[in-house]
């Protein structure tokens, strides 16, 4: 039998850093907008919290599987005035960050030869852990505004389907998923008694102020949804490996089994992190929100620069800008020419869709967060040198 | 389909906490002998180094999937001399757990329906990722010395077999296994055409000194054999996640999509605290080994409290001791009245076997490496009063 991981490709990241290693940017300095992730450590009250709390000693040994209750007692409570709903403790699970929190969810809801359907372009760890669970990633293609189409979504459920999985904002594409089309998707998945996984990763620096949709209005909503949530980007927590998973009680049993086996429980240094700066840094992170809606505003102001040279901007949003280019190579060929001849590492749109869909060879991705207003400049100028 | 994580049970360690749970020790305070857990922090050298390093920018950001280079370099050394083979850097693999570990590769070697042989009493959270993977974990019961027979082992492998599980020195059952023992798994899994799995969390504290086995000295060792590492217990890092895999490069590829998938990479913390625990903790873990051993042999002393109730000591070491018991009543129906009438945790035979296995009615793990000497009198003083 073919064995689960033969089933799925080489890690993308991973794959873009080979492009780059052993090749010399010392009179081009790199430009590194492939992975999306905060360059810079936590502020300095949180590294000294962590400090501090490094010396207790409960911070060494095991935990719950399902995380620190102190933990999931505020994200509870922090998610019902967001959101507007009731949302209990036992209903939130602590991950080993949000590809963690996603492979539990479908582990709990899926078998062999069941079917998920994924919006394209996806979120390459999302297929990847299909493909090994043995479910069937039924693509559901997003074109012109990127946001996918409830109404061809239910063309494509079967009896196998178990889920309907958002990104929003999405990784790669950026957009924001209106709040209509996030609740339409939730009614159809409600209706056929299968589930919205929605991966709200990036939601701490939506453009919107307020809750980004009504899901957790719904009544019983519980029965429907399951959220995904990631503390790596709101506080710069990459290193430590800390995410959320919010669904029913009786989900959260099903998600234990799976979270003790691989885990056994989240790092205890990183869930008193997590806590702290829910509690403490709510106004920094309102400011990081501005400092990324400005990149994301820098990448709209000068995308000009790219649109002369024949570029498209198709979706611009929490992290990401997702490009449509104008050569006539594939774009995992032009990302190694980015590198070569510019000093830039983005991910091209193979990466984000299946194999047998042609749009991503036109596509990039291209994570600007890592990058100020003044460095969104010079990748654009530097990429509109790149000839044919 | 019934989903991934319905095919298994619920996390016995969590079960058996449930068993305590709202219940008052305050007369006699509770002995939990039930998860194998240090129950002190590392030592203050170690805590101090982990908070110098907390301020290290790059211990907050992403690292690469299958851990630092530094200390998959350290392993593959300390390895080289542990075992007298040639281990290079790019085979080994950083996890967040042993748990991890086995659970990717047990996805790198098998696809549904295949099989592995799992010795039995087997470690709970093997047979529930085995279960979770759609993978048959085909039992290979011991009995007597509780060391797994190759020649039994022989008759059980059939065209869909994909490994042996070894777990030395073992859990549940605290056995070593003999060299020769070890060695003709692995000549039985060559001579098939497939892996050992060794997982080798306990083996800094073999009865033993020396290497615990000859595998690393065979000819190609890496095209039959995959170890499994924890740091959890030698620095008493458990609440930080570190564990290894050790396997052929060709593996390791297929192993970093499934951690990449589901970790993305280890915690950056937990890594550098058990680099700096290999290079400088090296005479403090001998001593921690000596205690140990210490305390295995006052099982031993101690046991004729027990024998002379009618209990057998059918393994001793490492971390447990697993024991017959007496009783008219199944062991899981015991570890419950241990806990009321005695107030001590331990988890039933139960919980170490297949369903349909008896034996593990009749037994129970004890996990000694939690109480000092003088508390393992007390334990053992404490369960001969306990009457049918």
């Amino acid at each position: 039998m073919t064995s689960r991981t033969q089933t799925t490709i080489t890690p993308p990241v991973m794959e873009a850093y080979s492009w780059i290693a052993d090749k010399d940017f010392s009179n081009l300095p790199l430009i590194n907008v492939s992975q999306a992730a905060p360059v810079d450590p936590p502020p300095a009250p949180l590294v000294a919290h962590m400090v501090s709390v490094i010396q207790e000693d409960d911070t060494h040994l095991y935990g719950p599987v399902l995380g620190m209750p102190a933990l999931r007692s505020e994200i509870a409570k922090q998610w019902g005035s967001a959101y507007g709903g009731t949302v209990t403790p036992a209903q939130v699970g602590i991950t080993s960050g949000c590809n963690q929190a996603f492979s539990a969810a479908i582990a709990m809801l899926c078998g062999e030869g069941d079917e998920v359907l994924l919006p394209t372009p996806f979120y390459f760890n999302h297929k990847m852990w299909l493909d090994m669970a043995g479910v069937d990633a039924v693509a559901l293609p997003c074109s012109g505004d990127m946001i996918p189409d409830p109404t061809v979504a239910a063309t494509l459920i079967t009896h196998r389907t178990r889920a309907i999985v958002l990104v929003t904002p999405n990784n790669p594409c950026g957009v924001e998923y209106p709040a209509e089309a996030v609740l339409a998707f939730y009614q159809l998945a409600k209706s056929h008694g299968i589930a919205v996984i929605i991966d709200e990763t990036y939601r701490d620096f939506h453009s919107k102020s307020g809750a980004p949709h009504e899901l957790f209005k719904q009544p019983y909503w519980e029965e429907t949804l399951i959220q995904l949530y990631s503390f790596s980007k709101a506080y710069r927590l990459t290193g430590h490996r800390v995410g959320a998973v919010v669904a029913s009680e009786i989900r959260m049993a099903e998600i234990e089994k799976f979270l003790d086996t691989i885990a056994i429980c989240p790092n205890q240094l990183g869930q008193k992190a997590a806590l702290w700066g829910m509690q403490n840094l709510g106004g920094w992170l309102a400011n990081e929100r501005l400092e990324i809606l400005a990149r994301r505003q820098a990448i709209i102001d000068h995308f000009p620069i790219m649109a002369d040279k024949g570029w498209e901007l198709l979706g611009v949003g929490a992290y990401f800008a997702y490009l449509k280019h104008p050569y006539a190579i594939s774009s995992d060929q032009l990302a190694k020419k980015l590198v070569d001849d510019a000093a830039i590492l983005t991910l091209p749109g193979t990466m984000f869709v299946p194999a047998s869909d042609e749009s991503g060879k036109s596509q990039i991705r291209i994570a600007f967060a890592n990058i100020n207003v003044d460095g969104i400049k010079v990748l654009f100028d530097r990429i509109a040198q790149v000839t044919q």
